[in-house]
């Protein structure tokens, strides 16, 4: 599928591109933004940093507003920011509510009918995009981090793939999304009310509790104490206690002090996760 | 005035805050964003970086895309994000037009009738807003910059009120407003079609050859060569050509190759400019 240049502005000695492309998996046009380092096609092995967003994002929100592309620029690597759902798809009901539809794509392969042509956000991420980035640009490794609903994404897709992404790293994610009622709503809405086998493979929690990869995965992961979905949906201390509990997964969570959901919390630590990458990538 | 709290976010070891206020130069109830840094209240001289945005802007663009938090932490000082125009004033046509009215009120004090009692951005900025300031905050020495529209904001106001900045500087400036379709119409728009006199005094170029002040001021300018509106509205050269006949202005203009005129390219230099006013501010 070929992928066509809408924008592009000179950003710290490099360029940020705005794509639009007919994708295969959700059956629709999508957009998404890279930034590449001047001469990257000159590059042997080219690595390549995802970030997923959260609800109610598209692929604008990071990389406008994290201030992560001094960071990247330096590392001499390449950053994707994928959309967060399937547009324009009119499905009905896909607009209702905020955390569910369209921006809410849940990094999920929609099994319920109404969904499932459409919202496989999980394909388009770990195979689409990852093999059309692979062949435009001629990446080698991956690592990935996300925020929020992102950040889930982010770790159920190195704790599906270990072999994909180098490195995962997340802000605020929704830790055990089969749990909480961010989860319940998309889980269910998008898999089935009582399909409860297929909602564990859209669990970070669930995933490393039953890790049992040959690569040991190191996992960053931020949150804010002043954050106000901590307690009723995020639950990174569930991840840490199955992280604990298997020694093929090392989790750094860091409790930050003050900090609350947004991208002010996302742009304070944007390096610390970049360099955290760029140490994997190497 | 009373300024009250809108909403706060820690970021880069402070905060960031939106206020409202009613401001009795426009006539309404403004917002405006600040960063602090921690202790910020136990310092003795405080210093304070003003950024003004460009047309179609409001109090947020910058704070949020520019990238700029974390240098202006580390340095210490305050930032002060003003909105780009009077907000809720329902002056008939205000909202007809993206570069004339809301959002683009030029930095100019409107003598038309029409808009006399609201359009005073220069006096918001340079006096309600600055003393609002000095007292909430304890600020002592400031120091502005801007860009394109508000680009031309800090150059005027830095070469009429020398004593109340101590350096300007600007991202892509309308450098001589008088000379370009931007200008013409928002100058004629708020000042008058033939009141020439009252426009030099809103134009950098023509205040620059003209600037007589005890103080040299420091100038620096960047501007990208790819920018779409740089040979038609920001003529960069007026403003350079001025300065160089003129012993008490140094300005230092960088053309930037490749760059146009988002917050890509602000964020790019971003860190350049807040080390040239930390460097006068100090």
């Amino acid at each position: 599928m070929a992928i066509q240049l809408v924008s592009k502005s000179r950003c710290f000695n490099g360029e940020v591109r705005r794509y639009s492309h007919l994708s295969s998996s959700l059956q629709c046009e999508m957009k998404f933004h890279v930034f590449v380092p001047d001469n990257y096609d000159s590059k042997e092995n080219l690595a390549c940093l995802w970030f997923l967003s959260g609800l109610t994002c598209t692929d604008e929100n990071f990389i406008t507003k994290a201030g992560a592309i001094k960071s990247v620029s330096q590392g001499g690597i390449m950053l994707v920011c994928p959309d967060t759902s399937p547009r324009g798809t009119n499905i009905e009901g896909e607009k209702d509510s905020w955390d569910h539809g369209q921006g809410a794509g849940f990094y999920v392969d929609a099994t319920v009918e109404k969904w499932a042509n459409n919202y496989n956000m999980y394909t388009y991420v770990t195979e689409e995009l990852y093999n059309i980035i692979n062949i435009e640009f001629k990446t080698k490794k991956h690592s990935i981090f996300g925020h929020s609903m992102g950040g889930h994404g982010a770790l159920v897709m190195a704790l599906r793939n270990p072999t994909k992404y180098q490195s995962v790293s997340a802000f605020a994610p929704i830790c055990n999304p089969t749990q909480v009622p961010w989860g319940k709503k998309n889980l269910g809405g998008y898999l089935g009310q009582d399909n409860l086998e297929a909602w564990n493979q859209y669990d970070a929690t669930v995933l490393a509790n039953k890790y049992t990869g040959v690569d040991k995965i190191n996992i960053l992961v931020d949150q804010g104490d002043a954050d106000e979905f901590l307690e009723r949906e995020l639950k990174p201390s569930a991840l840490k206690e199955a992280c604990e509990a298997n020694p093929l997964l090392s989790l750094t969570l860091r409790m930050q002090p003050g900090y609350n959901h947004n991208y002010y919390f996302i742009q304070t630590f944007v390096d610390d996760h970049i360099n955290f990458h760029l140490n994997h990538l190497k």
